[in-house]
C-alpha cells in the first residue's frame, strides 16, 4: 500500500504529544480520499487505505478533525454537471418505457462520493465504533458549522442503514456479564446515574432486568439498554427502586415490570430509532420469561415540567387551575388562594421538608402535571420530550406520582413529580395510530379529569 | 395489525395446493405496500405489516411473485414532479453557501419507497435470506423483463451495503460444523460436485481447509466457500485431490495451498464482490496457522477455453502457433502439421484413451492455452471469466496442467486443461494495481514465452 | 522426562505395520508404571510419564495389550502384609476411641497402586476416552481371564465416579449438531440400525427428538442417548417410525412421546447406570418444552420372547394359555387346538405373510407375551432385559403389539411383538420401590388379565 | 419422595431466623442416610433424597451441621465383622489363584457407607461448591474434633477423584470475564488484597495476565489463579507492580513474566494439589501467546522469615553472619558489630525510614536471609512454606529483595524482603526430582555463597 501521509504505528500515541492539525498534509489526505472514491488498486487496497485514513483522523486534535470532515463535506459531493445531465435525461423519459433507466441512472449520479468512502471506513477493526464517533464529531460540530449536515445526511444514511434493527440482538444483561460491558453501563446510565459496583450489582438483582441491544460486531457496546424493577404493583418511587439496602423481591411473585430507565448509550446514533422496538421485545421477553407479569409501566421523568411550569405560573400561559384547587394550599400557607401564593411557595426550596405544606401541593402539582402532559404541545406533540417517546410507542398516561423524585435533579426538572407511563399489550397498536394520525394522547380517565378534559 | 390480504399460517401449505396469482388481490398489496412506504401507524408496525407481505409473496406461484415485483418497481418509484422541483433549486444554489441544503434535499427525493418498503422485509425472521432469494427471482424474471433493473438497483444497494464485508466472518467449515450447514456445501459446490457424505468428509480431512464467509444473522448459510488441499507441491491434477482414497498428507510438512474450488453460494448476492477479500483474508489465517506455507496458488478450470479454441482452429480466430509446433502431433498421427490436424484429433473423442496421441498434443494445447490466456480479451479484460476474477485479483499465470481434469466437464470445457493462479503475498497489491490500470497480465516467463510474448 | 520405552510419535503408525507384542520390553514397562506408582519426580512429571505409557498401549497388538493389562492387575494391587497389618490394628481398636484412625489406615493400605495409576492416563489428551476404550478391551479379555476383573474392579470404580451423572450434561442433538457428533449416532445405534445421512436426518426432524448425555471433556461422543418420536397417539408399529418419506407431524399438537429407541454407546461404561437418569431428564425437559404432551412410552422390544417361546412350547415350560385360546388358530389352520399346532405354525416362517393366520395368532401370542414379561422372572427380577431395564426405572406395561416389528431382526427376538412401556410421571417412583422391594411389576388392567393374573 | 425432615423451601430462609439445631430430628435423619446409603427405591430416588439432605444441611446452624457430620463419621463406616471375614479369606488366598476374588471383596468391605452418601450430594444443583463448603466446615471442626478425620478422608478422596487435574480447564481471566467471576478474585485473592475494581482493572490490564484453574461444572468459581506482570526485567519490588498509576507496559517488548500472586480459593480443597500443575500449564500458555517472553520468576513473600529471624537473633538458632558482615551496620549506627545491634536496629521500627540505615542492612540481611532459604529445614524440606511450594515445583532461587514490600504485612513477615523464584523450563523436571530425592535446593551461585555454601 502506498505509504500514508502519517504513518500508521502499532502503538497509541503517547498522550502528551501535541495531536496535529491537519493543514499541511491537506493536499495528500485529499489525494488520497480521492483514491478512496474511485478504488484505485481494487477494493482491497481501497479498504486498506481507508483503514489508514481513519487511523490518522483518530490522531488528529478537534481543529484537525474538523478540516479533514469539512474537506470531505466540501469536495467529494456529487459532480452538478453529471447530476443535471441525469436529470434533464430522466425528466425527459417520464412516461416512456425507458423511463426506468434514467431513473437509475439520476440515483447513481447523486450518490456521493464520500458516501463511498464512509463505507470503506468498516474495514477498520472497530470500524462501526469509529464511524459513530465520527458521527459525534459530526454533531458537535455542526453546531457552528451547518455545512456539514450534508455529510452528516450521508454518514446517518450508511448508519441506518447498518444498525437496522433486524441485525441487533436484544440480549439480558445480568451480573455475570463482561465487567467490560457492565462498566459502560455506568459510563452511559443517563436518567439515575450508577453510583459504584454495588449501586449496580443491586440494579442487576435478582428482581431486576436489564436488556440491551447489540451489533453483532460490537458485543461489549449497548446501544441502547432499560432497567426494569420487578414489584407487586406500580412503584411510585423512585428512591427505593435504586436503594441498595431495600430487600429483594421475590420474582416468582412480581406482577408488575417497571422500566425505571432507558439510555441511548451512542450519541453516534441520534436519530436512529431503537427505543420502541426495544420496550416492544423486551416486553415480549418478559412475558414469555415469566408469564405472571399483567403490567407493564414506565416510573419516568417529567425533564421540563418546571420550565413551563414556572413559566406558567408567571402569568405568561393558561393552566388548568380553579381557585378551589388552591383552598387546602392557602390554608396551609395563610396566603391567598391563587397562582401567586403557589408560586411563592416553589421558590422557597423549603416545602419540600414542610410535610403539610407538601402535602398541600400534592392535588394542584398533580393537575398541572396532568395538564402539562396531556394539553401542553409543541406542534401537534407533547411538548416533554419523555412523553412523546412512550406515547408515541403506544403507552397511556396512568398515574402521576408526586414527590416520587427527591434528588436535585427531581426537583429541578419536575419539582420532584413523576409519572407512570403503561404499556397494555393489546392497546399498543391502536394506541400508535391514534397518537400519529390525530394527536390522540391515551390517558386513564383520573388523568383526563385532572388535566380538565 | 390491520389483516393481510392472504392469512399467514403457521404452517406451509401442503405442496400440492396450486399457489395463487396475486391479480385479484393487487388492490389490496398495493395499499399495504404503500402503508409500508409511508410507515403508517409507526415503525414497529410497518415492519409487521411488511412480514406480512413478505410472508405472502412466498406464497406465491411465479407469475404471482412477478406481478407482485412489477407493481414494486413501477408503483414505488421517486415521485418526478418532486424530483425536478429538487434538482431546480439544487442546480440554482450551485456555488452559493447553501448548495448543501439543496444537495441534501435532491439526494431525498430521489430515493424510492421501493427502497423503504424492501428495508422494512428486514424484520422477518430470515429477512436477508428472503431478500437474498427476492433478488434471485428479479434476477430471473430480468430476462424477459428488462425494466425490473430499476428495482434490482434498489435491492443490490440495500444488499450491497448490508452485506459489507467488514460485517462478514470467516469462519473454517470442518467435519465438526453442523450437518445443517456441510449439506449446503453438498447443495452449493459449483466447480467440482461434491458425491457424497463420505466425499465432503474427504474434503474436510486434517490435510484440507475449508472457510466460508458468514452473515452474523444466517450462521448456518455460507455465502461463499473455498476448498483447499495442503500439500507438499504444486497440484497438477484435480482427480488426485479429489481422490477418497489417497493417502492424508502429514499437514506439518506441507507447503502448499492449493485453492481447488471456489463457489458462491447465493445467486441473489451476484455483483456483490466477496471473492477477493476472502481469499485475502484465508491467505492471512492460513500463514498464521501453518507458518511453513509458502505457496498460495489455485487449481483452476478455463471453462471457456474449448469455446475459443473450436472456433480459432477453424480458421476465424488469430493463434500463436507456428509449423513446428504441430511436428510432433503430426508425426504422431501421420497427418500434416497444420491446425486441421489438430481439430480433426480432438474432434475425435478417443485421442484421450491415447497416451501417444496425448502427450504429442501437449505442447501445442499448453502454447494455445498460454495465449488464450494471456492475449484473448473482452474488452480489456481477460476473456476467461475465472482468469479474470484471479488475475484482478491480484495473483499470477503460473503453471499450465495438460489433462489435469479428465471428468466429462474438464473435457467439455477445456479438453483437460486446467491452469494455477499463484498467489504471491508481496506482489498482490501490485498486481491489481498493473491489471486495473494497464491491463497487464502478470504469468512466469514460461507462460509468457508459451504465449508468443 | 526418562525416554519410554517406545519413542512417541507425533503421527499414527502406518497401519500395515505389525504392532508389537510386550514381552522385550516387559522389564522397562515394569518400571516405568512403578515410577508412575510412586509418583516419581512429582505429578507433574508422573503424568507425563503415565501418558507415554497410554500412547505406548495403544500401540500395542492384542497380544501386548493382553501383557500389559495381566502386568497391571497382577503386580500392582495392594501390599498383603501391609494390609494384614492394618487390618490386625483396625480389629484391635474396634470400640475404642481412636478406632477412626485405623480405619483410615486400612483403607489406605487397599488402595493399589494400579488404581493410582489407572488415575494418572487422564492426562492424555483424549485421557477418559483411553480409560473407556482400555476398560472395553479389558471386558473383552476377562472372557477368558477371569483374574482381570480385579483391575476391572479398580478401572470401573474410577469410571464410576468421573462419569457421576451430576457432572453429565444432557443435551439435545439435531441436525444442526456437529456432522463428527452426528456420525457416531450412526455407529453407535444399537436397537434400529440408521441406513444413511438420509435415514438419519429423517430421526431428526421437527417431529423427533433426540438427546444424549455427554461429559464436558468429550463434546463429541454420546455416552447413551435415546430417539424419540412425537405423535398423537401411542405407536404400534416401529416401521412408520424410522419411514422417511412418511408425512411430518405437527409437532404442536401432539400429545405423545415416543421413545423408540436406546442406546448405550460406550462398552467401557458398562456397569455404570446412566439411563435411567436420562429418561427422567429427557421426560422433564420435554414437559418444559412442549406442555401438551401427555403420555410418555417407549416402543420396544422384547429381545429374548422368542428363545423363551420355543422352549416353552417344546413342553419344557409352563405357560397361561387354555384350549380355548388355541381355536381360533385350529380353525385357521384346520389342526388341534393345541401347543404343537402353535408350534408347527411359528416353525414355518410363511405364517407371516398370510394375513388370516397372522391374526390368528394374535391373541395366543399376546397372552404368551404378558405371561412372559410379568411372570416369568431370572431370579426375582423380570428374565427379559429391556423389561428389566424399564420396570426398574418406574415404568408399567401399557400395550402389546403384534407384528409392530417385521424386520428379520424382530421375527428372529420376538416373532415380531413390541411393548410399549409407559411412564406415568405420578407413578414412576411408587413403581421403582414396589418392583425393588416387592419385585411387583406395573401394568395395565387389560395386560394382568392377559397374563392370567 | 418421601418427605424430608425439614421442608425444603424454594427461597432462602431469612437471615435472622435462628438456625435450627439438629438433635431432636437426628432419628429422622439417621433414617434418611441409611436409605441413601441403601439407594432405597432406586438411584434416581436417592439423589433426590440426599439433595433434600443436603438442602437441609445448609439450614443448620454450627451445633446442627457438627453434629449431622458426627453422625456421618461415626454411624456410617465400615462394617468391622464383615471387613474382619473379607479380609480372613484374602489373606488366606494369598498366593493362591482366585487371591485376587477376595482381594475384589476385601476392597468392597471397606468403602465405606457415607463415601456413597456423599456421591450423592453430587446430585444439587451445585453439588460440588456443596461438597467443597461441606468439607470447609469438616476442616474447621476437625481442630476440635479430631475423629472427624476419617470422615474427611471419605470427602478428600472423592474430592480429589473429580477436581483431577485432567479435568480443569485452564482460563485466561481478563476484564471482559464476568462481573460475577471478578468479584470472586477480590474475595479470594489471599496474597496481596486486591483494593477495589480499579485496583483489579489494573491487574487485568493489557500488560498483565490473569489464569485460572475452572471445574467445567462451576464456570464462574475459580479454584487456584495466578496473577502475573510483563516486564522487561526481573521486578524487585511489588508496591511498583501494583500501582493502579504506572504506565502500561508494551506487551510486545516484554522478556519476562513475573508471577506475584497464587491463591488457593477454595478451602475445601486443602490437600488436593492443583498449583504445580497450574504454573506449568501457565508457563507453557505464555510461551505459545509471547514467544518473546524468556524468563518466568516468581516475586515471592516470604512469611516466616522474620519469626526465624527473632528468634535466630535470640542467640537460639544458628546464622551465618561473621564479623564483617555487621561492619557497615556498626558504622552507621555507632553500635558494635555483632548481633545484639541488629537485633536493636530491626526493633527499632525507625530503621526503614532511615535510608542510611536501611542500606546498611541490605548486606547482613540478604545472607540472612539466602541462609533461611536454603538452609533452614522442618523436617528435610525448607522451613518457608512457599518456598517449599515453589521450589518443590523445580524452581530455583534467583535473587532476594531488599524493601521490595514495604506494607505493613511485608515487614511484619520478612522485615520487608522478598524472593524471585525462577522458573527455567528445561530444568523444572530436574529440579523436582533433586529436590525431591535429595532434598537439594537450587539457587544460583550468587545466593549460594551468600547462605554460606
Amino acid at each position: 500500500m502506498a505509504t500514508l501521509w502519517r504513518p500508521k504505528s502499532s502503538e497509541p500515541p503517547p498522550a502528551t504529544t501535541a495531536k496535529p492539525k491537519l493543514s499541511r498534509q491537506l493536499r495528500q489526505v485529499r489525494e488520497q480520499l480521492g483514491d478512496c472514491a474511485r478504488e484505485a488498486g481494487g477494493q482491497v487496497t481501497a479498504r486498506t487505505r481507508a483503514a489508514g485514513l481513519g487511523e490518522a483522523y483518530r490522531g488528529l486534535e478537534a481543529n484537525g478533525k474538523l478540516e479533514f470532515l469539512d474537506l470531505l463535506a466540501k469536495e467529494f459531493g456529487p459532480n452538478p454537471k453529471a447530476t443535471a445531465h441525469a436529470h434533464a435525461a430522466y425528466a425527459e423519459s417520464i412516461g416512456t418505457p425507458n423511463e426506468w433507466k434514467f431513473e437509475m441512472d439520476l440515483r447513481e449520479a447523486v450518490i456521493s462520493p464520500r458516501s463511498r468512502i464512509l463505507t470503506q471506513f468498516n474495514a477498520l477493526p472497530d470500524g462501526l465504533k469509529f464511524l459513530m464517533d465520527l458521527r459525534a464529531d459530526l454533531l458537535r460540530f455542526q453546531k457552528d458549522h451547518a455545512d456539514l449536515a450534508v455529510l452528516d445526511q450521508d454518514l446517518k444514511a450508511q448508519l441506518t442503514s447498518w444498525f437496522d434493527v433486524g441485525f441487533l440482538t436484544l440480549e439480558r444483561i445480568t451480573w455475570n456479564s463482561p465487567a467490560a460491558l457492565l462498566e459502560k453501563l455506568i459510563e452511559y446510565e443517563a436518567v439515575h446515574a450508577i453510583q459504584s459496583w454495588g449501586d449496580l450489582k443491586n440494579r442487576l438483582d435478582s428482581d431486576r432486568r436489564c436488556y440491551a441491544f447489540f451489533h453483532p460486531r460490537m458485543p461489549l457496546e449497548p446501544l441502547i439498554f432499560v432497567e426494569i424493577a420487578l414489584t407487586s404493583q406500580l412503584s411510585s418511587n423512585i428512591e427505593s427502586l435504586l436503594d441498595e439496602h431495600a430487600p429483594v423481591h421475590c420474582t416468582e411473585k412480581a406482577d408488575t415490570a417497571i422500566f425505571y430507565s432507558i439510555s441511548s448509550a451512542q450519541v453516534g446514533l441520534r436519530g436512529v430509532s431503537l427505543g420502541n422496538f426495544l420496550l416492544k421485545r423486551v416486553i415480549e421477553d418478559l412475558q414469555r420469561d415469566l408469564p405472571r407479569l399483567k403490567v407493564f409501566s414506565t416510573l419516568s421523568p417529567m425533564p421540563r415540567f418546571r420550565m413551563w411550569l414556572d413559566e406558567c405560573l408567571s402569568g405568561k400561559l393558561d393552566h388548568p387551575l380553579k381557585v378551589d384547587d388552591f383552598k387546602k394550599l392557602a390554608a396551609a400557607t395563610g396566603g391567598r388562594a391563587g397562582r401567586p401564593t403557589l408560586l411563592r411557595v416553589l421558590r422557597d426550596a423549603a416545602w419540600s421538608e414542610d410535610a403539610v405544606l407538601a402535602e398541600a401541593l400534592r392535588e394542584p402539582m398533580t393537575k398541572l402535571a396532568a395538564f402539562y402532559l396531556l394539553r401542553v404541545k409543541k406542534d401537534t406533540a407533547p411538548a416533554d420530550p419523555v412523553a412523546r417517546f412512550h406515547l408515541g410507542n403506544g403507552s397511556r398516561v396512568e398515574r402521576l406520582n408526586w414527590l416520587a423524585d427527591r434528588s436535585a435533579k427531581g426537583f429541578a426538572e419536575s419539582y420532584g413529580m413523576m409519572v407512570n407511563y403503561r404499556y397494555l399489550p393489546d392497546d399498543i397498536e391502536k394506541n400508535v395510530e391514534s397518537f400519529t394520525y390525530e394527536g390522540r394522547i391515551a390517558a386513564t380517565s383520573v388523568i383526563q379529569r385532572a388535566a380538565g378534559m
